[in-house]
């Protein structure tokens, strides 16, 4: 399914619906912090489980209780709904 | 508990047993390509288990089938048994 990159102007009107969400190196970024490496990786699994029924993946990392996710969409060459989508998804996992 | 951090000597005597591993930037490093991202993912869910089993944590990064653990031990300001221990049982995870 061809999905479109989102013009700079889309996504600058879009952001504020993402508050903790930043626009870095021309991706989606947010970084999360939780108390430990448990809570971190259980996190991980349920935007694992988003991410593959959305069939769009988070590029991240994780340092114990630290994780950073990077959203973007290579087949269109930046940032799309779809990583809007993500975006919104992996915010309402949190408490 | 303390742990101790290895010389330069005794992680080039190890670093044999473990020829998928190199050294990069002084940690220990391997990189991982899988099928898809749910066979990535669930590996790392493997090693998650095992991480928090042994109390000593990955620095990771996943990308779609692709991972990469940096491991070395914060406390010991290098790597140590530790690391050489978590990368033994991430190994002895794959097929």
């Amino acid at each position: 399914m061809a999905v479109d990159r989102l013009s700079d102007d889309d996504i600058k009107a879009r952001l504020p619906g993402l508050p903790e969400w930043s626009l870095r190196d021309g991706v989606l970024y947010r970084a999360f912090r939780f108390s430990d490496f448990s809570e971190a990786f259980g996190f991980m699994a349920r935007v694992a489980l988003e991410a593959e029924r959305l069939d769009h993946h988070p590029e991240w990392q994780n340092v114990y209780n630290q994780v950073q996710i990077s959203l973007t969409t290579h087949d269109a060459g930046g940032i799309s709904d779809r990583d809007f989508e993500l975006a919104q998804r992996i915010d309402a996992l949190l408490p």
